[in-house]
């Protein structure tokens, strides 16, 4: 039995990673799967200038680009990896000199309360983060609890300190999503007050508290935006001292005269002002800044020592754990520590008897995201599970989340994969929630006839283009959540649901072009789309996808998927152009959301709809294909550098499907118990499962070269399928591989 | 011992009293101190046609004017009298054919979903209102309970039949105050969800629950004003049957089909939408209108028969109870039936131990509207006194309130009168509420230096004109409230706080300028202001009033106010000059808030700053004259007519007047225990008072001409001063007056 020592993983955590064009994550400090994810904006709203939108706003869905040379403040919530931007509430920058109350430009970062910064002076580790402010002079270290962000600033002049609060910033594709906000100073170290935005989140409040460990000697509110007339800011000097502003556009700033030493913390609720002091008094009681750091750093160490992983280099290990930190970042805690949240109604509610989680990303994270939670911290899944549960029970519209975040349903993107989450939970034993109520929650969800032409899929079978636009991508993903739902029945023993759902489960065949050997757009009368581009993402029926990728999406059966596009040689031939073509740049720039090196060939990477791609080798005779396909990708599509992901994150999936890959075997049909194995990049790995087994990993031979497994045994047994079960993984013990330059061709063979 | 026998009072009650022109009454369904006022509207908000706005909206404070021929909708929520609007919440309308979103014009009701409507068929009494809508063809039944608005319409064409839902529709100045809606189908029979407005309230949302007897049959929500980008507004057919929604302008229809009979409940809340829906099942669980309406009636019947009254007219007893019934309006009822309230901290509070009510108008209503529930509901009016120091524990400026309602202080008007109200129950010895705690919010209240020129108070002993604007109106009121304190210092015994008070309640010394007879702006170097108008209500220093009315406001030492105006002739002189002068209409011109017939004389009756100048008379050697005066006076600013008062009500202050003075005493100096005699106008009163104890009112030989005092026994004792203490009329008996056309010019001589 091999004892767990816990190191301090944390080093090989880089922040930074992703924060460069595409990857969308966040260098600030959170804890794992905290609440406040406090981080330096460079900017985020588009700021017009002659008529031209002077950043492409897209690029700053998580606030940051690491080219850029200005910060413009730190704010308080952020997501990671999202190809849609929302958040950047609450936002806080020490400043000194006369009051700007606008950020300025990069370009002229002296008009307004920004200030320049280098990456020399900057530094970013699990749960902390700190730069030096060049205008300002100050050096500011953040750090957090689960609830509230913690600020250190350390003014190197002594005079003229302030501490500008700003209520108008936000991060989102338009620039004024503000509905609302209102402040107090409770009294000369306390203020409180909300920030209500319309945003991705439609409607949405957050509620804060603003602890400064110093007495305010001046303050002033300033609404920056016109409003409706209010008789009393003719009556006072509304903008010196007076305690009390409400408007859409609140600003403020709080003056610290010669004080060179100031921390803050901000508690944050969705509930009220006083959730959000509750979370203050409850979390965060002192003002040992290195003290909080130090936690949060711990709970990282705790969390990152789940996997024990070993790797041929160090930028492998640093981009490994770089994965797990960033698959640790979400879903986030949403409630108070009283269990208090807002829910999808708009109302209060009380989580009762689980841990409530928002920011749900599902048609991302159902297929390695949430597996891999699912294994390594299956009661926190189960909790995300309720908490998708009471999203269920308060929608208006009966459905289980699509993308949901802080009580509101963005309907981003399509699928209903709540219900692979669910399944995937059912089918692996996870027991930490009620399996009947989630499977009624799943049969009403796929039985909406409003939902993205889930009536018509219905009613036809399949999605015809002209009711419902990207059809094909919705009809296989249709089919694929209902043979989930299928599979929860056959768990719950329910023989008539699963037959109507096993049903459905094939109707991705009559997406299926047999002529053309690629599932293609049809339309109600019966009729194929004519005009039909195989390599086309745009209007032909499929999003984030074209027809080359999105054909093979039938995870639930690559067997039949296989038989229809032709047997095992064409469909291998099929997978073999995929990863080699050259994909012509007119159709790279259809793509959205990530960089060109995010494909390979015109195998899209940087999206998710082919992320089970490369284990398809593993149903036909060439599994070992699967094998240098996956070492081929890892390298490629991850880079421990700021620019070294392909294409958003995504919540953690772009990072999972490394974890698994990495550790050499990928669930790629979630609501299986099966697993696909592939080459290991590990040299050696213990996973630390929380019922206290564990599972060891020994890779002999491990070498770039060496990319092809050779032999493999699981507890001294050989494994002759390309297959693992999840019951097989945790019951633990030790996997052993053995590795080679060229494929042991018999392996996995029947 | 007479017994008292309740009659029904309700029919001497018209509620349209005051519904035209200046009253700014409301002639819809309510209960006493209700929390819902249900009242058609006929015009709110300024409609701008052609560069012209088409309604003068000052008229439309409680959303009715009599004069006008449409009705736009019901809302459930209104001011009564007020000089400044808002309210006018969740607007419903019962429509067919077509869906028309906006409401149309007076001129043009077919372009909108308004409707025409004659005075013969429409009713009000005291919690009822019906009205016949021409154009939909609609009987329109209407009551409340405390917090749910209770609608019966009856369908006279059964096809088509639709209910609008306006959440855009509001009463105010300013013609888009509405800053979010959102709103839900809970089920088939309900919707859910708030408004959320910056009017006069600054910052106020109110949650709603809305029921209906009969099914939706098919819905649509709609937005009306531009958003940020949702993206689903694209995905899906949002605006109908679509469950949900949110936006700055949200309306909604509820198609009812052929349905020709239905109700429907509004419940409101400050809290959250589960409040509102508690309130609704507390309160109203039936579906049973007439029900409704008669328990309505019921409490209104008993609310009335505080006070049994006889007089000469059918008209003086309908203007008598027609007053009793708007003294009974507010403030309102401000929190759900557990308790809980939204504070004036935007947090969520309950209520421990004393009913809690908002609209706290107190410029005006602390002369005689809180002094009348002090002396008949003294229970409630010491609820009020904790619902201001609630309001002052939740202040971030620490003071209790000076025009206030739904959570928001609106600092309209001058003066912290609610030190009146305190100083008035505590030397009435009303024990319901904490001395101690009373006292220190006043003290801490009247030593603010940010409020109104308050800090200069301090400082010079008199508010300079050139620091703070009408700043002899200030001096005067803060000096009456100063004594008030005084007052409160003297119940307990604090000494050293009663001199300094005392000594503050003085200043108002400073600002008469004894060569011409008159209190008169100062500037901070002591000069007084060189040209002077007398007569001008405007830039003269003083706000609602002239010098020759507010040089008379020393309420709380009149015999010195008459020694410093150069003793009692000339002081009789100027009262007599005040009531008998004529005008120039320029001067008229500048007088806000009233009509032409609300002046008489030089003395302004429909603004209050006056409202005492009658009863001086009582401290000069000519009492009888403030007899002759305010027999005179309530004839002709008091009518049973809609156009019968000559200005607004004010929150009940103008009716608590009129109830006072008609009873024959009224308290000049609230804080004093002390009610100046005067000629009553009933016959006969029984006033029960709700220790049991009871007071009736004898008065012999009363006429029109009758109209002087020639004796006054209390208990078969005479009555020798023109004055008579709290104690003497709440010990109870009898008082019997003989009244004869000529005045006893002994009486009350000493």
């Amino acid at each position: 039995m091999l004892v767990a020592q816990t190191s301090k993983l944390t080093t090989f955590v880089n922040p930074f990673i992703g924060t460069q064009n595409a990857g969308h994550t966040f260098p600030g400090a959170t804890v794992p799967f905290g609440s406040v994810q406090l981080s330096p904006d460079t900017d985020t709203i588009p700021m017009l200038v002659n008529g031209q939108y002077q950043k492409d706003v897209y690029r700053y869905c998580a606030g940051y680009q690491y080219e850029d040379s200005t910060i413009v403040g730190f704010s308080h919530t952020h997501f990671s990896g999202t190809g849609h931007s929302d958040l950047g509430d609450i936002l806080l920058m020490p400043t000194n000199g006369p009051i700007q109350w606008n950020p300025g430009t990069e370009s002229h970062p002296e008009k307004g309360y920004r200030s320049t910064f280098h990456h020399e002076k900057e530094r970013a580790s699990p749960g902390y983060y700190s730069v030096f402010l060049e205008e300002p002079m100050v050096d500011v270290k953040l750090t957090t609890s689960e609830r509230v962000g913690i600020h250190q600033y350390q003014f190197k002049q002594p005079k003229d300190n302030q501490v500008l609060l700003d209520l108008c910033h936000g991060i989102y594709n338009y620039s004024d999503k503000n509905v609302w906000c209102f402040v107090r100073l409770e009294n000369d170290t306390l203020i409180t007050g909300y920030r209500q935005t319309n945003g991705w989140a439609r409607t949405r409040t957050v509620y804060f508290a603003i602890s400064f460990s110093k007495p305010i000697q001046q303050y002033g509110f300033k609404n920056t935006k016109a409003t409706a007339y209010n008789g009393f800011w003719r009556k006072f000097d509304v903008e010196n001292n007076f305690p009390e502003a409400a408007g859409e556009g609140i600003k403020g700033v709080f003056s610290f005269g010669e004080e060179v030493e100031l921390m803050i913390k901000v508690s944050l609720s969705s509930v009220s002002i006083d959730g959000a002091l509750l979370n203050l008094t409850t979390e965060c009681p002192h003002w040992d800044f290195d003290q909080y750091a130090k936690s949060a750093e711990a709970k990282w160490n705790e969390s990152l020592n789940m996997i024990q992983a070993e790797f041929l280099t160090s930028e492998e290990k640093t981009t490994f754990y770089t994965s797990l930190y960033h698959s640790l970042l979400g879903p986030t805690l949403y409630m108070d520590v009283d269990g208090q949240y807002k829910g999808l109604d708009q109302r209060i509610h009380k989580a009762n008897g689980f841990t409530n989680y928002t920011t749900f990303s599902l048609w991302d994270t159902y297929r390695a995201q949430h597996p891999f939670l699912n294994l390594m911290l299956p009661a926190m899944n189960a909790d995300m599970i309720q908490s998708m549960l009471a999203h269920y029970d308060q929608s208006a519209h009966h459905m289980l989340p699509v993308w949901s975040h802080y009580a509101n349903e963005n309907w981003c993107m399509i699928g209903y994969h709540s219900v692979s989450v669910i399944a995937d939970a059912m089918v692996k034993k996870n027991t930490g929630f009620d399996y009947q109520r989630a499977f009624e929650a799943s049969v009403t969800t796929s039985n909406q006839r409003f939902y993205e032409g889930l009536g018509a899929y219905q009613d036809y079978q399949f999605v015809p283009e002209d009711l419902s636009g990207n059809s094909v991508s919705k009809t296989l993903e249709y089919s694929y959540d209902d043979w989930c739902i299928s599979q929860m029945a056959k768990q719950l023993k329910s023989d008539s649901l699963f037959s109507v759902y096993q049903k459905r489960s094939e109707y991705y065949q009559h997406q299926f072009d047999s002529s053309i050997g690629f599932m293609r757009p049809r339309f109600s009368n019966g009729n194929f789309k004519k005009d039909f581009d195989v390599l086309s993402t745009h209007g032909q029926g499929f999003i984030e996808g074209n027809a080359w990728n999105y054909s093979l999406y039938v995870p639930q059966n690559p067997k039949n998927l296989i038989s229809m596009m032709g047997g095992d040689k064409r469909f291998i031939a099929h997978l073999d152009s995929l990863f080699t073509m050259e994909l012509p740049d007119r159709y790279f720039a259809e793509t959205e959301d990530i960089m060109r090196d995010g494909i390979i060939g015109n195998y899209v990477h940087g999206n998710e709809p082919s992320h089970h791609v490369p284990y398809l080798y593993n149903f036909t005779s060439e599994p070992w294909k699967t094998q240098a396909c996956t070492r081929m990708i890892l390298p490629k599509q991850y880079k421990a550098k700021p620019d070294g992901l392909g294409g958003n994150d995504d919540c953690g999936q772009m990072s999972a499907w490394y974890l698994f890959t990495s550790l050499g075997f990928y669930p790629i049909a979630p609501g299986s118990p099966d697993y696909a194995i592939t080459s290991p990049s590990v040299k050696h790995a213990i996973l630390h499962f929380t019922d206290g087994k564990q599972l060891e990993i020994k890779v002999n031979k491990q070498s770039a070269k060496n990319m092809y497994l050779q032999s493999i045994h699981l507890n001294g047994v050989p494994v002759d399928k390309a297959f693992l079960t999840h019951s097989e993984i945790t019951n633990g013990g030790v996997i052993e591989i053995t590795m080679g330059p060229k494929p042991n061709k018999g392996l996995f063979q029947p």
